[in-house]
């Protein structure tokens, strides 16, 4: 036999969560996960789940009926997306503004499509004019996929304007909400998004480990017509709603879901719902601004200009001379207070500070601010 | 705006699970899993997670560098093995004697591979005879894969004889391990499996959504040498490594880890390394010993002959003339006692009991016992 290791329990420190996420976790969304689990098939606990997909529903603002949370993390509801819909040898308009539409061409190529990308400068938002001259150029093109708060940069897409061209030229949309739902607008029915997908661990301030989706119904209907299929057991999405859906009172064993983790998921969406939507993206904005003026104040200038500007996610430029891995060792060390590093091309160049769900909140400014100032001096 | 639903939190009642899933979680689990949340990136979590990949190994008894936990349920880790192995067009040998090994089989041929079936009656083990004859019939095998203990049925198959068969024939061994890991015997190095994949949700007694995973060097090495890149992102193991290995004390971001669900499965494999394995293995026999001498004097017959019976899942035929639904949900209802309902071609023939982990308790089985008497009497 190799021998046992033994190791002492892990006992976390109490972090301040000001990185691009995992954001500041709902302290009743932690005792709500650490619930007696049950069976993934216990009557109670399928009524819960039909309660938790009217609150996913309601965060996406869609009456799609084909709306559950994936059990695994955001990267993997970005696969489910395209897995399900693109069909090998199809043609999806990928734009590309950041680290995350550099990984949905990974998606598309890998499971071979085409993707047709369309570049814009990391930091600003995926241009509409350039959006239409590709779909333009290829009138076979069957999907636009986009990034909606790019979670690298902190730039905001026009969901709206981009979807509506979408339709305008017959393709899906395929929209990353991971960063945006539950932060700032997001209209999935009124927008007309196809296909979108999220992330437990950002401005829902849940645990981390499930991607909330949704499919329009015309998104349905491609998935159904489709002439091969899906790759993917797991995360194929025939399957999965056999056990999301009581057809007739009968659900379907498909996998076991992560029973507590949707304990967790369930109350951080019955947070949302009771603050409500709109006062959740006006607590953001009103965030935003507080830091924004003490950032400036503190001389630290913004990659993202302030039209496009993500709320939750404020990503500014390190001074020039200024040692980033002491910077936030120091602030992780001394104050318990983590903040992002830079990611892909802004990697060394930025900071990401993030302001999500249960993050947002007076008291994380203020020490945020309060903390750099003295790092900085 | 589409209105926000109003729903009280959810409390479910405390459950006994006897079923084959989830298991009964540790209390210390539990509570482990309700910590704060910390950075996936953050140094004590990366710490955590070193320790956590020493862990999971001693569970496997395997010294294989590419260890870890899937973000996901087992589904996900069978997924991570096919799709980073076969590649379109291999031929992989897949033994089907239940639900698990037929999940095997479309994973291999959604992925384009070609899946040689070997067919063994549900409730019996895979036949190692019919395996060698498969393997010499097809010299252009390149995997072998069954399922060690079908979580459809409660039979064992002899993993070693059929590892040490895939080593003769040149074929890589690929073996599920969900429902084994931690119940029963199982030796990874001593006995050349060269990819396994369990669940957090078994005799772990940890929280469903997480899969534990292992590559033997030579799997690493068909992975290193693939000529076609891995259909998905998100379980494409080399990324996945860069993360869950610190190569010069630095880690690559690759997804946003299930930072609390890690807690759980760190604090569950620390309770199986403080029993000890081989005491762990003991405890699963003894109670079942204990589970069938109550269960035949109830005059239940077991599905599976008792030289192949796992000790943990124990499958019993439902009485002529009683009715399956209104005993478990009788047991349900009146002692919150789950046991399982029969899954494939046994659903509405047999019961599964399990006795897994934190489960497998003498309470537990007199509890059972003791309520299954008054409900079919």
């Amino acid at each position: 036999m190799l021998p046992a290791p033994h190791f002492i329990a892990f006992n976390p420190p109490r972090r301040i969560l000001m990185g691009p996420g995992p954001s500041d976790v709902y302290p009743e969304v932690l005792a709500a996960q650490a619930r007696p689990t049950v069976g993934h098939l216990d009557p109670l606990f399928v009524g819960m789940m039909d309660e938790l997909k009217s609150l996913i529903q309601y965060a996406f603002q869609t009456k799609n009926e084909m709306t559950m949370a994936v059990s695994a993390p955001g990267s993997a509801g970005m696969e489910t997306c395209f897995v399900n819909l693109v069909e090998p040898g199809e043609k999806v308009i990928v734009c590309r503004n950041g680290v995350f539409g550099d990984r949905m061409r990974q998606n598309v190529e890998r499971m071979g499509a085409i993707a047709v990308l369309v570049d814009n400068e990391w930091g600003t938002p995926v241009d509409p004019a350039a959006v239409e001259a590709a779909l333009k150029a290829h009138p076979d093109a069957r999907f636009l996929a986009f990034v909606h708060a790019e979670t690298s940069t902190g730039a905001l897409s026009d969901a709206k304007t981009l979807c509506a061209l979408a339709k305008q030229y017959g393709c899906l949309s395929i929209v990353d909400a991971v960063t945006s739902l539950g932060g700032v607008e997001l209209r999935v029915d009124e927008w007309g998004i196809d296909a979108i997908y999220s992330g437990s661990q950002k401005c829902l301030s849940c645990v981390p480990g499930l991607s909330p989706v949704s499919f329009s119904p015309a998104a349905v209907e491609k998935l159904k017509n489709r002439k091969t299929p899906v790759q993917s057991w797991f995360l194929d999405q025939s399957l999965v709603m056999a056990y999301w859906t009581s057809a007739g009172g009968k659900r379907s064993y498909h996998h076991t879901a992560p029973v507590n983790a949707l304990y967790a998921l369930h109350e951080s969406l019955r947070i949302l719902a009771a603050e409500g939507l709109e006062n959740a993206w006006q607590r953001h904005h009103e965030m935003h601004l507080v830091l924004r003026a003490g950032l400036e104040k503190l001389g630290l200038n913004f990659v993202v200009a302030e039209d496009y500007r993500l709320p939750q996610l404020n990503t500014v430029y390190i001074p020039a001379g200024v040692d980033d891995g002491v910077v936030r060792t120091r602030l992780l060390k001394d104050y318990n207070l983590e903040i992002g590093a830079g990611l892909g091309a802004l990697a060394g160049k930025a900071w990401r500070i993030g302001l999500m769900g249960f993050g947002a909140r007076r008291e994380n400014v203020s020490l945020c601010l309060r903390a750099l100032e003295e790092v900085l001096s």
